[in-house]
């Protein structure tokens, strides 16, 4: 279940709905996708597999005019051709990200979009929400100014006042200049991962994780720290080379 | 079925759903409501009439903190009391009235409520939308930026979309982007730059910058990654710990 790469300049952002319950809200997300020109749906480990009836059925024929939906294991293959993702949540974490309202996040996505970056709207399950793992690998969180004294937006709604703010934004045409990254581009999301991956390793030989009943948190901790920085690729090169020579191997810089 | 004048200031605009044949909308619209802060409910001649056991089974215990929902024989009567309505259609009508997009009407809606106006949005019912001769009531348009392709937004998304424009609107003291630190605080430049030190010492001790010309680019691109990470005093400490294990040394997590 690769993405395939594309040299095309990517248009518009991608949702993703980490394990959705129900095939009726997928439905409706398509719906409320096409409304506002979205096409790309991505789904992670859906409870009742894809293809999926209910979600024809309340779809109002959305699915007929997009792209097939991609269906991944987990959030690491969902985003792994993605720069930056947002992730969308209600209830406040013990993280520490950067917090956009949704029409923040279409700046900052039409920015990156521009760059040539791509960007994703993660959205959790029904009742749970985002675990605090696919959190974690999400550069930025979006939450939506809701009542403190009744939040009960669901899963659709959610993906229909994102699609609303891309629409709004398409509609009027603001041409944002693009991020800086000098001569480097943002790492993909697939390249941190593997250095994050490579870091635990090496931690691990170093018994870093003596405390079992912390590695969870602390592993955590490690990758908030590192998807949080926007690292480029060249940073990406720098931080092996760094790990490389604080183990002692000869340095790969 | 007249509504009693009142002397408050208003704070919020009324929702006005022209006669909505599903109770299940007329709940959902409610819900949508709730989470943006709008609480004066208006219904013109619901075809299941009113009360509606639909209704409350998808409003999530929405009315149960509103005012009770209010209902009228028609528009003449709904709007009575109010100094500006504008009628929601994504069809494009032979009339000639300003048309807003969502946000523009709520920036006239704030500057109306704060002269001491009333105002209204009126819904058309879920297949027919508005009649003529209600739009023709209604001082202004608004229109929903849809796909022309894929225009298929129900009743309650209608609903939520200017309820959310209302929310963000009173919301807007509000940056667009703030860093959550939840129990967590950001660390002090100080202690950031002294882990830099420490890092760099032990990359030199590593034998790291051997390309002496480069270490002034090796160092500003470390720099940029630890400081670009909005650091918690916590993730700091977890640095610190890894630092040493990596080091070989004992952790001091």
């Amino acid at each position: 279940m690769m993405i395939k790469n594309s040299d095309e300049t990517p248009t518009a952002p991608a949702i993703i709905l980490a394990r959705p319950q129900m095939g009726e809200n997928i439905g409706a997300a398509a719906r409320a996708m096409q409304n506002f020109g979205l096409t790309d749906l991505r789904l992670i480990a859906p409870r009742d597999g894809w293809p999926n009836e209910n979600a024809q059925a309340t779809a109002s024929g959305a699915f007929d005019s997009m792209p097939p939906v991609r269906v991944y294991e987990d959030m690491t293959q969902a985003t792994a051709d993605l720069h930056f993702t947002f992730a969308t949540t209600s209830r406040r974490r013990d993280m520490v990200k950067p917090v956009y309202d949704p029409q923040g996040a279409l700046e900052e996505t039409t920015q990156r979009l521009n760059s040539g970056q791509k960007v994703g709207f993660v959205f959790g399950a029904e009742r749970t929400g985002l675990l605090n793992d696919e959190l974690s690998q999400c550069q930025a969180i979006i939450t939506f100014p809701v009542n403190p004294a009744f939040a009960s937006i669901n899963l659709a709604q959610s993906v229909l006042l994102m699609a609303y703010e891309w629409g709004k934004n398409e509609a009027q045409c603001i041409d944002h200049t693009a991020m800086d990254f000098g001569d480097s581009f943002p790492a993909k999301q697939a390249d941190i991962q593997s250095f994050i991956e490579r870091l635990e390793q090496d931690l691990e030989e170093r018994r870093f994780f003596r405390a079992c009943n912390l590695k969870p948190t602390m592993l955590r901790n490690i990758q908030n720290i590192f998807t949080r920085a926007d690292i480029s690729d060249q940073e990406l090169r720098t931080l092996h080379g760094m790990l490389s020579a604080l183990r002692g191997n000869k340095t790969d810089k």
